[in-house]
């Protein structure tokens, strides 16, 4: 999460803001040649992992909120699944191959255009180790989550809605019918 | 839904694609300063209205699929909720007032980098009427529905998920904590 989510600057030297014809909604044009530039909200996906009941944490090795704990989570790739998304974020940043298990959260932070989409996850195995955007991961028990050190309120918040939830099944909603990519024909 | 959602052209005349140090995906990056710039998937926020049992569709007066039924949908804004959005497209383009019930479905489409969120709503009153990008709004009975005039895949999911829970309650993810923005402080 970096601070390439804030509105941007002008994407080239000739753009001002204006409504476009037919819009509602301020937006960089193009003086020279009317080309509107949309900039939109970014999907961040991330996950509660667990292992055995302990909670998988990383320490940020990055601005923003550099040496405080986070979930594995990033911005999603254009051509990515948000699944997939979850599961990339896990390898980069705590070096861990994820199960996952239903999203168990829709955050939207709305100052910097987020939307969140926090999955529960499992380890498929121990294994972990800080990427090159962690300084330290962790299991933690419960009771030893550093709260006063987290990184973000969102996750304070996914790691409640995972505790208030743990141990039931998570009946998320539906996703792509099997096989299908949503291409025409 | 526009051609927006396409990967654009790069966004200024010195911006060449190659992977940023420390990266892993090629970005366009400017070649005098440096400068990154992400292109990000999209966000569409829609639903699947419903009054009396009946469906609300909309028919498209702009491409692509223009003259196709739709779900009331579109791009979410920066700073908006997903909630938020999807009753914005309501108003816009079928001029109505919609309550949400929860979030059916979270489609993936990857090949135009679309993660759309799908919600159940119903109308809160039976007023309703076509906006600036729709030809005609009209309620079909579940038989009725033009299966072959349909302009995107995912109406077709969204329909047959509504469908398949229809009656029962949605368990859908967590959201926001009552008040909470997520802005830190």
């Amino acid at each position: 999460m970096s601070e390439r989510s804030k509105t941007g600057p002008p994407p080239g030297p000739h753009f001002e803001r204006r409504v476009p014809e037919g819009d509602s909604v301020e937006r960089y044009v193009c003086g020279r040649c009317g080309h509107i530039h949309y900039s939109n909200p970014k999907i961040v996906v991330g996950s509660v992992v667990v292992y055995d009941r302990n909670i998988l944490l990383c320490r940020r090795a990055i601005e923003p909120r550099k040496t405080y704990w986070t979930l594995p989570a990033g911005f999603l790739e254009e051509h990515e699944t948000p699944e997939d998304g979850a599961r990339r974020e896990a390898r980069e940043e705590a070096s861990c191959d994820i199960v996952l298990d239903g999203l168990l959260a829709v955050y939207s932070v709305t100052h910097i255009s987020q939307v969140q989409l926090m999955y529960r996850a499992r380890l498929r195995t121990p294994d972990f180790a800080p990427g090159p955007e962690s300084l330290e991961t962790r299991l933690f028990a419960w009771d030893d989550i550093p709260w006063n050190e987290l990184a973000f309120p969102s996750v304070h918040w996914a790691l409640h809605h995972f505790r208030e939830c743990e141990g039931r099944s998570l009946l998320a909603p539906f996703t792509n019918p099997p096989g299908k990519s949503g291409r025409p024909g």
